[in-house]
């Protein structure tokens, strides 16, 4: 075995691994050789055992250090439309806001978005996400590669459906599958393999049979995951119900179809009755939940029981311009708020003591991992995976006091506390300055892409107040 | 007229004034003397006519301006417990966490844990807040009073009700009454002003019908307010239908008793129905709403009929063991977010364009302002206010791009984009700096008098994971 170049040891701190023992460390240290976690334990021990061959020794002063963590649902592509279609009603939401901002969207604009976006996700401690599909794959793997962080990218793929964009509606079914294949080929494994290519469906009422059909196939050859939304709201349940004779919804027509399977990432998946959550679980799909976006837009996820039922549920953002915090810090909060409220409409009165802190805290790791089929290599603070971990600093007005560690997480941790983050053991975050992109850089270009979106896409917004 | 000795003026800046036209300057400027607000405007107009007397003139750089947000509902004393209380059930929060905390308090805890949580409100643009009830009121107004920032301070008072600790339950009726006139005539009107005392009723549960009827005339004689817990829980309902025969429940109650008036600040009232709502409206009585705790503890309070109706809503954090975060930006978000989302029970769907984020920025503004009984001098930038505002950044990863200002405020808005926070014409914090206490110095004496308070109170956390 080769000796790895750079041997990082990060000691003093609680480590709270996410492991399959719970373990925390209180005062734990790490080794990261290269991009891998090659020591873990007893701050003392470890130091003892690895200080002689550690090319860099940081005292973390009792800091905390946890997994990256994983966004599973995520439009990066639609940061630059964040506010663009706030306190609107569905349809001016899909028809005069966010189909004409994104088919107007060239790959510059989709490279810029990303990586605005991946500002805001590395500030909120995300090491992975899944892409939710967006027009520019392309733009969207050149801004991974330099933010640093690890991301399963996914085409908006749609060959079906009516009041789409002139531009879209003229693809067919064997251009979404091949155009896929074509980014399958040039992208995936990139980036010193921190990318990957999914393949998406942007939601069964716009993907035929056919479509549906060799995505599963095509995602099976090439061992891969599809993204795609589903059962997002009661029309496209009954819209299922009338045109594809199914006695309940999208989640009972694509278990027909085979679609089921534990490659598929079901986002929000909020309109899913008992036997559908049976399914799901069978079939080790995979439930990305939404919390503010299905507030805003959706309604309530049954997420309890789909924890009770065994199905591997993670959270995700959704994009700017349906949330608009890109924050999983936020969804972590709210998702253990939620639902705790969303009892009171089954039982009269809410659950303080559902979904807890720790829950949710593995729904953002190894939850997140699983998810995105890459749960052997992230997710837990274990021996032989990636070193994709954050650092986080419990000791500002925001933390304090710290009386329970674990909940204190969920429910206090804001993204003032993200010290620093580590992907593939390379800082791409450190003393909250982020090493991998020029942040002002950044936010100047997208500024002035964004507002030029605007013009060419014509959305105009109704002022709220009386400018003058 | 005095010539005032410090005349400030801050230019370039979008005001939101939050005035009765709602007026939004896109390049304005504010004159403030001494303590009140003596010009508002256009930058080149105020410019022009009073750089000549000011003292101090600020480029705001295309900043935001805002009135400072009033939290009308926080437990400063229970900043200490924050995380003793997280994922459990309601009997164990009272009667084995927050009852041991409070009653083993100090007035030195109080005091220290109302100025660790004065550093969240401040952080979080809070420059007034009506505090729901506490021991140590004395304590609370010594931290007020360095915190440089503006509140209704009141006392936890019960004198009826089972299962309290001893050292509370003695008190007698006569007890309550004198005790806050006591605290009244110390405390009231001091600070420059900036503290007010107010009469506090813990819940009805806790209170015979003497205390609440002679709660009712001390403070219409004071021309002061009362702060009460209302309709928290539905037994609390059932409770007062079987005791106090009325045929709902609290607010039914009070109506009945005439203590639903305009100087009532009724938190939470999560179970109140439509003959209730209309009682609220009719007497002007205030509703503070609290949407982390709600969905935490109690329900979905009927927000957007309140508003329909016409009630005075706005904005409370409540107590750290309840939430945990104090910030009322966060509490914006969720407001707008968990009101959207409760229509899916009553419609079916979600319906996001309820409590549109002008409606919530209101809340937190203006309709705080007369929540806490002060919007003579408080709550909109007007000549003549007292001058309380913050100065938001916009340019920063969490709100650009800004396509709408004023949703972008209340949605993506975090405390990271609070640069600055006056108070009563006095920077309490400049450029993320806090100005009035030593925060370092706070947040390592909070820590101590906090885990000195757990041992003393004997509470003990189990463990989520596995500590090694």
């Amino acid at each position: 075995m080769e000796t790895p170049s750079v041997v990082l040891l990060l000691h003093n701190a609680v480590i709270v691994t996410m492991d399959s023992g719970s373990r925390v460390f209180r005062n734990g240290a790490i080794v990261v050789s290269d991009t891998a976690i090659s020591a873990i334990g007893h701050s003392p021990d470890i130091l003892r055992d690895y200080s002689h061959q550690a090319t860099d020794v940081v005292d973390l002063r009792g800091r905390i250090l946890l997994p990256g963590f994983v966004n599973t649902h995520v439009h990066t592509s639609q940061q630059l439309g964040r506010g663009i279609a706030d306190d609107v009603d569905l349809m001016t939401w899909l028809h005069e806001r966010i189909w004409p901002y994104e088919s107007n969207m060239t790959e510059e604009d989709s490279y810029l978005s990303t990586l605005l976006c991946g500002i805001e996700l590395i500030r909120s401690g995300v090491t992975c996400f899944a892409e939710a599909g967006g027009q520019h794959v392309s733009g969207m793997a050149r801004a991974v590669e330099l933010l640093g962080i690890r991301a399963c990218l996914a085409q908006s793929t749609m060959d079906y459906g009516e009041g789409l964009p002139a531009k879209w509606s003229a693809h067919s079914t064997e251009y979404c599958i091949e155009s896929q294949k074509e980014l399958y080929r040039k992208h995936h494994n990139t980036a010193d393999g921190r990318i990957r290519v999914w393949f998406g469906l942007r939601q069964i009422m716009n993907a035929s049979d056919k479509l549906l059909v060799e995505t599963r196939d095509i995602a099976a050859e090439l061992q891969t995951g599809i993204h795609m939304h589903v059962a997002e709201i009661p029309y496209e349940n009954q819209l299922v119900m009338r045109t594809r004779e199914v006695d309940h919804g999208t989640v009972t027509y694509l278990e027909k179809i085979g679609l089921l399977r534990s490659n598929l990432l079901a986002a929000h998946s909020v309109h899913v009755n008992d036997k559908e959550i049976g399914l799901l679980s069978q079939a080790d799909v995979k439930v990305s939940h939404c919390p503010a976006a299905a507030m805003r837009m959706l309604g309530f996820a049954p997420i309890r029981e789909m924890l009770d039922a065994g199905v591997c549920v993670s959270l995700g953002t959704d994009g700017a311009p349906s949330n608009n915090r890109m924050s999983i810090v936020d969804e972590m909060y709210l998702a253990s708020l939620i639902n705790k409220g969303r009892e009171a409409y089954i039982t009269g009165t809410t659950n303080p003591t559902v979904v807890p802190a720790e829950t949710v805290l593995r729904m953002v790791t190894v939850n997140g991992a699983k998810s995105v089929l890459w749960d052997e290599q992230i997710g837990s603070l274990e021996v032989g995976k990636k070193a994709d971990m954050i650092v986080v600093n419990p000791f500002l007005w925001s933390m304090v006091p710290l009386h329970d560690c674990i909940s204190s997480l969920v429910y206090c941790m804001r993204s003032e506390n993200i010290d620093s983050v580590m992907c593939n053991g390379r800082w791409v975050m450190k003393d909250q300055k982020i090493l991998s992109i020029n942040e002002a850089e950044v936010i100047l270009q997208a500024t002035k892409a964004s507002s030029d979106l605007l013009m060419r896409a014509g959305i105009k917004l109704p002022n709220r107040m009386n400018y003058l």
